[in-house]
């Protein structure tokens, strides 16, 4: 199988390759290839997603990605809007057809008190969040800025619903086998829609899940103040950018938290973090998101998933024993992988 | 001055009943009249709005609202969208001109146990979250759901994103002078305009103000993870719909939450929870956020800061000494009332 990576910018060259060194190791058999992104990319060559990348990833298996994007100050976010580091992502997640964006959010035993909730609270917390990536008003072409007026539309087709809510119920066949499907269908004819086809779906084909609905705005309140009662949060895209990033919080650390992209070509495999530049270059960013999403990776991608608990079991091991500083512990980037490889035995 | 007081449904009519009590011992020189709105409405006359509703609004000075909805299995969730109790809301927001949502977010001291969040970070918190609240994608008439697909449009014009942004540099220059633009203007043109007006303004007009923009992402992680960056945070109404829910959790309560909808005409207040049907008619709802809503009245649109003032410190001294079921106390809606008068003196 061929892998490429996409280190990108900030702390992404190094968390990536953190986790290529584990990937490596645990499937020494894998063709890893390297390659640009984002605000690197535009200053090498004039493109957030060169067509150099894109040509790589025609016969990938599964893709790498590290992080894109510079700081507040950067000339970067001067750019027009399509030559942005962001920009790069997005037509990423399009050239690979990455509709369903999979977030999992996990408390790992003893680490509850890093999270801002109340330790009661945090604690078991186990939710996945399964977000659309390619619809909504992300991507629809009916937009625009001009003078005194803007606006974009979110649209969403039949198809496009029922594609990402399989993958929501499927995901919930191998856990508690509940689905919350999140919309605003009480004010938006876009949800009413979202709702409607959720709900046949379940009814036709999924008819052993346990479905309800509720609005955006109380499950920004509830994922809050009772995380327990969810397991899989399936929710169009720019509702899914906001509920995944705050259910991100729950762990406590941004550093713990991976995400796989699926669809109809090659997975993306990604940490949520950002590329946080004032650390980036020292050798101390935290790769556990990282090298999760390589267990993601081996687990949804490659069906490996005997290597893939492999991973999994060594990242909470090595979280224990050599926390990170994001985490309140010392550990290097180094030092975390190294532990990582040791506990992988 | 001429109050109109619309109790709708749920617990509504308890918590506006004791909300009265209280304008009524302030301010006894006020007109009161009471009115029907919401699924009560449109069982009493065909319309969550009724138009002798809507006449009552003409000559008012304010408006007092209560709560309106139904259980998830009430039949007013069944009937067309333009008659269900939530579009008797809307429509109200849009009769009166209320362009700017005032929901603030205050942890009170002695209350901080009651937050989902550790103490430590609930300790303080005094946020204003400023909302759109007739533009974006709520109002707007490019709308359909038509077979296979669906769409809402998010627009904004300069002239709606200047008069709510005034507010809040207004609300700012009372307070510790700093605003917070919320948008996600690395992917919406809608956003880029937001922010571009939002800035232009600070430029022309309030230059004692300090403003930065946040992606709307980041700050559904901030406000959990460390809300006291805030002071005003001022945003779309999508947006502000999530974010001043997801704030709202802070204090732990929905009980202790009143809001503010100001704009040209007549401003509208009401307590943000919902109306609670499990519980209406016992006589045990928190009128806590509805008697603050008085006070929000008060202050805004009767111009008595000094009643405004006597009737948030008999709150809080109540709060403390009959707190209510919600609140893990003994009181009902009739004890913790009386306790409020007492408290004025
Ligand atoms: C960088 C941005 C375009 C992106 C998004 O909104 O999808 C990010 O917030 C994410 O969630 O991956
Ligand atoms: C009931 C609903 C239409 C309303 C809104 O979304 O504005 C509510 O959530 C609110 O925030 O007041």
């Amino acid at each position: 199988p061929k892998i490429v990576t996409l280190p990108g910018d900030g702390i992404g060259p190094e968390v990536t390759s953190a986790a290529v060194e584990v990937l490596r190791e645990v499937a020494p058999d894998i063709t890893i290839e390297e390659h640009a992104i984002g605000g690197g990319a535009y200053d090498a060559y004039g493109d957030p997603l060169p067509q150099r990348t894109r040509d790589a990833l025609q016969d990938a298996d599964a893709v790498l990605l590290g992080t894109v994007g510079g700081a507040h100050t950067s000339p970067w976010n001067n750019l027009p809007r399509h030559l942005r580091p962001e920009s790069g992502l997005l037509a990423l997640r399009k050239a690979l057809g990455c509709y369903a964006n999979l977030r999992p959010v996990r408390v790992q035993p003893g680490l509850e008190h890093l999270s801002p909730l109340k330790p009661e609270l945090a604690r078991g917390v186990d939710i996945l969040i399964v977000r659309e990536l390619l619809g909504g008003i992300y991507f629809d072409g009916d937009r625009k800025i001009e003078g005194d007026t803007a606006y974009n539309t979110m649209r969403y087709t039949t198809a496009e619903v029922e594609r990402v809510a399989k993958v929501a119920f499927w995901a919930a066949e191998q856990r508690k086998g509940r689905v919350t499907s999140v919309d605003k269908a009480n004010v938006l004819e876009v949800s009413e829609l979202w709702r409607r086809d959720v709900q046949a779906l379940r009814d036709r084909e999924y008819r052993s899940i346990h479905l309800n609905h509720e609005y955006v705005d109380s499950v920004a309140m509830l994922i809050v103040s009772d995380p327990a009662r969810y397991d899989v949060i399936v929710t169009e895209n720019l509702f899914g950018d906001i509920l995944s990033d705050l259910a991100a919080v729950i762990p406590g650390s941004l550093g713990l938290m991976p995400s796989a992209s699926l669809g109809d070509g090659p997975g993306l495999f990604e940490p949520i973090h950002g590329s946080a530049p004032d650390i980036a270059g020292q050798g101390i960013a935290n790769p556990a998101a990282a090298i999760m999403s390589v267990g993601m990776m081996l687990r949804h991608s490659l069906q490996r998933s005997d290597a893939a608990n492999v991973v999994d079991r060594a990242v909470a091991l090595a979280l224990r024993e050599h926390p990170t500083r994001d985490l309140g512990g010392r550990a290097d980037t180094r030092t975390f992988t190294r532990a990582v490889l040791e506990a992988m035995g």
